[in-house]
C-alpha cells in the first residue's frame, strides 16, 4: 500500500532493502543489539564496512590501484575536497559545465588552482550536454558531472582525452558499468542508487594522489580514510549498512550489467509516454536524455494544465515528481530501484490527462 | 532479551527510540514512504528538522543568538572547522589538553593560528582534569573537551575567564544542563546521548562568525549552513530523525535536569562498587570522575584476571566494556539511556568476581 516514489533523492530503495533495514534497527543478525548502537569498532560493523568495500570493487570491476572510501558530506563535499587533493596551487583542472552541480564544483574548486571551464550547455538552459570540444593535456584532470539530477541530461560518451576524469556520479552510479580506466576519482552522494543520505561513496586511483603540496586538515585528506580504511573517526554507521543491503540487492539481480539493461527499457517506457502524449514535452536533447532523472513540462499552449495534473499524480499516489524547486516542472526518477509496474501508473495518469483534457 | 550495551559510542539508545525508528524506517507516520526515501525538502522531513532544531534550543535553554546545526563529519571534523571559522591567521586560541580529542582538536587548529596549550594533565597520563590555570584575555576562545571517553575524566567546574569556550560535549551533551553563557560554540558527534552516528550537532553564538578573513570552501562556513537550516545540502536525514525521537525521549523524561540526577545516582552506583572491590580499581582522580564513561583496571597484584573478569562480563551478556584500544583496561559508558538495571548485572558481575578471585 506504499507510494509510487519518484522522488531525485533521497529516492526509492529496493523493498526488500527498507525491511532489512528495519530489522536490523531492532536487531542487528541476532546480535543482541540493534546496528544504532553498536561500535564502528566491533566485530560486526567491521565486517560490514569491509563487506560494502569489497562489494563496490566487485560490482564496479575495479582494477588494481582503486581504492573505496565511504566519507560524509555529499557531492557537496567534494566539490571542494577533490581540488584539494588533486589540484596544485599551480595547476589547472579542466571542467565541464552541466549545470547546476557542475557550477558549483566550479565555484569551489576554484578555491585551490586555475579552472578552465572548457565547455558549458549554459546557452541553452543546460538541456544538452557538450559535445566537440578539446580538452588540455596539461588538465590535471576533467571534471564532468554524469548526470544532471535536475535538467535531467546524461554523458553517453565520454570526452577523448587522456586526462584523467573527476567524476560527480551522484545520480547515476550503479546504474551501468563504468568504464572505469578513464577515472581518477569517482565520487557520489549515496541517496540515489546506493542507500539513504549521510554518506559519500568515494572511488580514488592512487596515482592522483600526493601531488598538491599544501597542508589538508586531517579528515579532509583523502590518504588519512584509506590508511584507516573509512574508520579513521566514526563513520556514519546505518547509512553505510543500508548502503551494504542495497550492494548485496545488486548483486543478486544481476550487477549493473543487468540494471542497465532495465534502465533503459524503464526510461524508454515513460520516454515514449511521453513524446506521444500532446499535453506533455521533454525539456532536453533526446540524445542527452537521462536514464535515471526524466524531466518534462506542459506542453507549449498548455501551461495552464500544469496543477491539474499534480493533482492526478497526487490521486495516484505518485510522489515527488515536482521538479526542482530553481527549474520548476516535473521530474520522474527512476532509479535501480524503481519498479516497472509505478512507471506504469504514472503513464496511466499521463494518457488519462491526455484523454482528459488534450 | 538484549545485551547490556556498555559500548562507549555508537551507544546505546533508548529502547522505545529504537523500536520508533524501525517503524519508520518501514513507513513514516503513516505518509506511505520510508523515512529512508523521502527527500530532505519533503514536508515531511522539513518539519523534523525543525522541530530537532527547536527541541535542542528548548531543552538546552538557549537564548536568543545561538543557532544550532546539524552537521555531518563528526567532532573529528570540527576540530579544524572551529579554528577555520573562528581564528584569524594573527589570532590565538587557547586550548586545554585532556587527551586524545584534546590533543587532535589542538593539532588540526595549529593550521589556522597560534594555538596555546595552557594547561594539559599528560604528565599523568589524563587521568585528571587540570585546574588553577590562567586563561589569557587575548584569546579568540578557549577549547575544551568536556568529557573525555577514553580515559574517563570530565570537568565538574569550568574555569573563571571571560573568554568565550569552544568545547567539545561528543560525550555528555544532554547529559545535564549547561551554563550556556560561557559557551560560543559547542560540538557534539551525536552518536553517544543524541542519536546514531552520522551527524554531528554544532550549536554556535551568532558573535562569534564573521571575525576571520580567510576563504572558506561554502560547505565549511558555518554561515552556509545558518541561513538554510542545515539543509544547504542533502543532511544526513536517517541519523537526524533519530536523534529527534531521543530528543522527544528526553523531553518526555524530564530534560537534562532529570537526566542529570539519573546519571549521577547511576554513576555512584557504579563507583561505589569499584571502590568497595579488591580486585578492581578506578583510573582516574576521584573529583575528576566523569558521569558517562567508568573507566577501570584490575588493581595491583592483579593484573592477571583480566581476561577472566572480560569473559564473565561476556557470560551475563554485558557488551563493550573493554577500555579504548589506546589505553586497554575496561570502561563502561553508562550515558542517558543505560538503565540502572544494566548498572546492577554489571556490579553483581564485579561482586561474583571478587567473592570467586579474591
Amino acid at each position: 500500500m506504499k507510494k509510487h516514489n519518484f522522488s531525485s533523492g533521497p529516492a526509492i530503495l529496493p523493498a526488500e532493502v527498507m525491511i532489512e533495514a528495519a530489522e536490523a534497527v531492532k536487531e542487528l543478525d541476532d546480535i543482541g543489539l540493534s546496528i544504532l548502537e553498536i561500535s564502528h569498532r566491533s566485530e560486526a560493523f567491521s565486517s560490514i564496512l569491509a563487506e560494502a568495500i569489497a562489494l563496490v570493487k566487485e560490482l564496479l570491476h575495479l582494477p588494481k590501484g582503486y581504492e573505496v572510501l565511504f566519507l560524509t558530506g555529499g557531492a557537496s563535499s567534494q566539490f571542494y575536497m577533490t581540488a584539494m587533493n588533486l589540484l596544485d596551487d599551480a595547476g589547472t583542472a579542466a571542467y565541464v559545465d552541466t549545470g547546476s552541480w557542475s557550477t558549483k564544483a566550479i565555484k569551489e574548486a576554484s578555491l585551490f588552482g586555475k579552472i578552465e571551464v572548457i565547455a558549458s550547455s549554459k546557452d541553452q538552459n543546460f538541456s544538452y550536454i557538450p559535445k566537440g570540444y578539446d580538452v588540455p593535456d596539461s588538465a590535471s584532470y576533467l571534471h564532468l558531472t554524469s548526470n544532471n539530477t535536475i535538467y535531467g541530461t546524461q554523458f553517453k560518451d565520454w570526452p577523448e582525452t587522456n586526462v584523467p576524469f573527476v567524476c560527480d556520479m551522484s545520480s547515476d552510479i550503479f546504474s551501468q558499468p563504468i568504464d572505469i580506466d578513464r577515472f581518477g576519482l569517482i565520487y557520489a552522494g549515496a541517496q540515489k542508487n546506493l542507500g539513504p543520505s549521510g554518506t559519500t561513496l568515494v572511488i580514488v586511483r592512487e596515482d592522483m594522489l600526493g601531488k598538491v603540496s599544501r597542508t589538508i586538515p586531517t579528515m579532509l585528506d583523502y590518504t588519512t580514510h584509506i590508511k584507516k580504511r573509512s574508520a579513521f573517526n566514526t563513520p556514519p554507521t546505518f547509512p553505510i549498512y543500508v548502503c551494504l543491503l542495497t550492494l548485496r540487492w545488486l548483486e543478486r539481480n544481476g550487477g549493473v550489467e543487468k540494471m542497465a539493461e532495465q534502465n533503459l527499457a524503464k526510461a524508454q517506457l515513460l520516454y515514449d509516454a511521453i513524446d506521444a502524449n500532446p499535453l506533455i514535452q521533454g525539456k532536453v536533447n533526446r540524445e542527452d536524455r537521462s536514464l535515471m532523472n526524466v524531466s518534462f513540462v506542459m506542453a507549449d499552449g498548455h501551461e495552464d494544465k500544469e496543477s491539474i495534473f499534480w493533482e492526478m499524480c497526487e490521486a495516484a499516489d505518485c510522489s515527488g515528481i515536482k521538479g526542482h524547486r530553481t527549474v520548476g516542472g516535473f521530474r520522474a526518477s527512476i532509479y535501480n530501484a524503481m519498479p516497472v509496474k509505478s512507471i506504469e501508473v504514472l503513464i496511466d495518469v499521463m494518457n488519462d490527462f491526455a484523454n482528459k483534457y488534450a
